[in-house]
């Protein structure tokens, strides 16, 4: 036997109890006469006590040649400490160690074990199992268990079934790039990982199982942005017979009973917006409403004006920046050059200091008159004392610069606080979106997706105004779900793929046994997907997944604890009938 | 709105009731003034009807041409059934239909949707999709879904943490093959998809997380015999600061707990065998004790008489079959016939019968008396009426068909009942295990297991006498579950990797990363997984895993439905570094 208890349990009411506790030691205290050895394991930490009058000489100079991490196995007497550690919830304890038995020795970690460490980024990951040990990652992950066995058993309790779907699958060259797995036995052929179980959830629903739900991972062979990953999980779910009006209602079930449980945080009802709705107050399709700072347009009171600038624009808009009139020229300068780096990419910025006495101060007073100023302070809300900050350009850059610099603002100003939960449903979509690179429309949401009822026709006639039934889930400015109701007649989606640029026999090929699956009674079905590894990170109020992952890859798909990927054996290049071609 | 009831729900207490509903025909019984239409969805089956009295003229007709598998929406009246029905739970009512909407047409189904199918084993793979609308694969899967769910709630309130680790890992030629995933990020390296997650959970171990689980998809690229499949589910475990007695008594409990919740069955104790008794008892390490006929060792008594069949062999052992005395010349014959086919490749087989009188008639008659045969029965147990078989031959060969023919026997006497549960642990399993192919001893379970205390040493003078700290769960003759002790330090670690044939090279360059692990501090750790697929089919009381599995593939790894895997483009395999070598 290793422990009886464990190094988080005891408290003064165990006074007098002989114990046995294994763990690692955190840090050790050598007075002389006297050593105290933290001992730490996942669910706290205890104190040791060696001292010359009461430990055997021999135990006492064992005590004092621990290392940080030896593992070790003591056994003693819980005693009452003289001076307690009201921070620590064993502090009215120590145990007075009569046996001790080194498990393990340690070499010096490379980094403390500490929730503050000295350890930078690439050494934690190398050595993550030593990161594992910090509080900070550790309680990270354990809340991550707590989430998934939440979302696991409300939904369950909803009737909805986990059924796992296959990981080989079959390639798809649309949408994102599969990792691909060759195939020993069938030569020359491929299995693909999936970037998520879209067709076999559909399949499920054609199957009669009306309440599907995974916790399941994805893959996609994408250049890497910071903070994603080549694979990453998703909560996937699916429903038949179901209006979307019956998932929103489903899925918000899951989100507020996720807020209150984990958070404690009661959300009554989740407000919805429309995708344009968000795109012209926000410039953004995942805003962030935990605060205000809305757009506002002001073509109609800043052009027409003799400021060239504003009058060439397709789009002028501005936001209220609450109690910033007070900044600085340099203060403001400085925000200038912020949008104006390449990855906002403004041109310029015009500003307005809404004055306390209700006076306007601006940087294009030469063209506009306090009256003038007066209606952009309407347009916007802006209050006496907050600053109008107004970009302007053609619509879509514009707005997404304001969106950034609206971001950036609030984070200076404090007005994105973690322990505050905004959720918000965007809905209706585009169904395409279009793609400048290949000159073609993609499916913005996916090819599955289906049109608002009656707009099937304007795909030949004005192809980007159709809506989709499509819905994303919004939690504090971050996608957390992103669902559509799906296509379930062969005809239809054999239109969309055709608006895709698919060839009927690319589309057979591909997507046939969907298509033939739609033949033999496809109930009408839809459904959600969430990003757990985002979602997690949010609820735990962070910003980056990375620390919610027990074993995260770094920015070029490498596992450097591991060192993977690794070269191959030329016996198993030989025996997948494949040759590198490098 | 689709519905506000479901097909399963409506009772008499409903009568009265408009009720919307929507479902798939399963079933059209046309009597010219009334027709009848059985609407199925997941959770049951109701009675829609439509006649010339109640039901409008062109309604009547619609229903009349319904086909089955149509998707239907229909509102109606709940009504009292004229002629009941006791073996549907809804059989009391049935709803006048007021409005029929067809959502969507079905073809002909290839095979009936119907418990009892006409639909052979490719077809209903092909179109799993409808075979999953049948009763007896949906509530497999349901089935499923229920044991999974009291695993993780089981296993989290007994602090196990569930952890997600990496599908994309390094490929380690020891032990089956793995399937590798080329990287494209990372010109001329591949990925490799876990066989087990066993050396992130041991990093976890290292890692203070101390009670982990997590139900996980594995993948082997191995020539699949009947039911295997090259990618299946483990309840993955682990545990540090444990001995071996902790692991069985924590994953005992886990079993207990399912065979209650799951079969409300009591198993107030599991029952233990080493693996040394486990062969000479049963000639099986995965015995099913579910039934008696154990093996009774005959050298003794039957050897030196004469009979060179005997005489010359390694073992001569036999069972004694109940109540068998009876079979006929030829089916005794059928029986001798049964274990020369060459897939169980006995020589031959001597029977005694075990009269009602006491007498005894064998076989062997002119080789053997009335006595030697008495201390035949004596030494299996036989019975008058009994029949004994007797094999003979080297010790391994002979254990292996007689163990054979005990299971097939067995199953004909009807001894391997479905809703009987006989778990087992069996412990004390050898170390290593003699490869005859690459001529090296292998490790039987991985090389991450412990030897028994003080027999490392004899890892070089008698390396097959090793045992191992390693134990299966066994349960009805099926492997559930496999662990061991694992190596905690680098030492012993490295002396296990050189008896397995490794270079110090080798070992670094693929393990390293573990060896390094244990060196900052490895607590004493060991775990089990259990194969979830095999698991689900036994407590289903079923043999194939198959119906447990939403997606087979099929014995060439194919998953015929989808048509994977798939050529590439060769675009894909340019971006990938990769050409065919075919």
């Amino acid at each position: 036997m290793f422990r009886n208890h464990t190094c988080g349990a005891l408290r003064a009411s165990d006074i007098g109890k002989e114990v046995t506790l294994s763990g690692w030691v955190q840090k050790l205290r050598d007075k002389g006469f006297v050593v105290w050895v933290d001992l730490r394991d996942r669910y706290g930490i205890v104190q040791l006590v060696f001292d010359e009058e009461r430990t055997p000489a021999e135990l006492l100079d064992k005590a004092r040649h621990l290392g940080r991490e030896f593992v070790l196995k003591v056994q003693g007497k819980v005693i009452e400490r003289t001076s307690k550690n009201p921070n620590i919830p064993t502090g009215d304890i120590e145990v007075l160690v009569s046996e001790l038995e080194i498990l393990n020795k340690a070499m010096v970690p490379p980094f403390t074990i500490e929730d503050q460490t000295d350890g930078g980024e690439d050494l934690r990951m190398k050595y993550r199992y030593l990161d594992i040990r910090r509080n900070p990652v550790k309680n990270n992950l354990i809340f991550r268990h707590k989430v998934t066995m939440e979302v696991r058993n409300y939904l369950s309790e909803q009737g909805f079934i986990e059924v796992e779907t296959p990981y080989l699958i079959k390639s798809t060259p649309e949408g994102a790039r599969d990792f691909v797995v060759p195939s020993r036995m069938n030569e020359g052929q491929f299995y693909a990982l999936p970037q998520s179980p879209q067709t076999f959830k559909q399949l499920l629903m054609v199957g009669g199982m009306d309440r599907y739900f995974q916790i399941v991972k994805c893959f996609r062979d994408e250049d890497l942005r910071a903070d994603r990953q080549p694979e990453f999980t998703q909560i996937d779910c699916e429903m038949a017979f179901v209006t979307q009006e019956d998932i929103l209602q489903a899925f918000e079930g899951l989100t507020r009973h996720l807020l209150k449980a984990i958070k404690n945080v009661d959300v009554p009802s989740f407000p919805r917006m429309t995708y344009d709705e968000a795109m012209s107050k926000y410039g953004n399709d995942k805003p962030d409403i935990r605060f205000g700072m809305e757009f506002g347009e002001l073509n109609d009171v800043a052009q027409h004006k003799n400021f060239n600038v504003f009058n060439s624009a397709e789009l002028v808009v501005g936001i209220a920046v609450p109690e910033a009139a007070s900044y600085t020229r340099k203060e403001i300068d400085a925000l200038i050059d912020w949008v104006k780096r390449p990855q906002v990419g403004a041109k310029g910025m015009v500003y307005v200091k809404c004055n306390e006495d209700g006076s306007y101060k601006s940087s294009v007073d030469k063209f506009y008159n306090q009256e003038d100023l007066a209606a952009w302070a309407d347009v916007t809300g802006a209050k006496p004392g907050d600053l109008i900050c107004v970009l302007s350009g053609d619509s879509h850059s514009t707005r997404t610069q304001l969106s950034a610099l609206r971001m950036e603002l609030a984070g200076r100003l404090g007005l994105r606080k973690a322990d505050e939960f905004a959720p918000l449903w965007v809905i209706d979509f585009p169904l395409l979106e279009w793609d400048e690179e290949s000159g073609k429309y993609h499916a913005m949401h996916h090819p599955f997706t289906s049109p608002k009822p009656g707009q099937l026709e304007m795909l030949d006639s004005d192809p980007a105004a159709v809506k989709a039934n499509a819905y994303d889930l919004v939690l504090n400015g971050n996608e957390i779900g992103g669902g559509s109701i799906r296509i379930h007649d062969k005809a239809t989606q054999e239109i969309m793929f055709r608006h895709l640029g698919f060839t009927p026999e690319e589309a057979k090929t591909q997507f046939g046994f969907l298509m033939d699956a739609f033949q033999y009674g496809a109930p009408p079905h839809g459904g959600i997907a969430f990003g757990l590894d985002r979602l997690v990170a949010i609820l735990g109020g962070q910003e980056t997944i990375r620390d919610f992952i027990a074993f995260p890859k770094n920015n070029s798909g490498r596992d450097v604890m591991i060192d993977a990927p690794a070269k191959l054996d030329d016996a198993q290049l030989a025996e997948l009938h494949l040759k590198l071609d490098t």
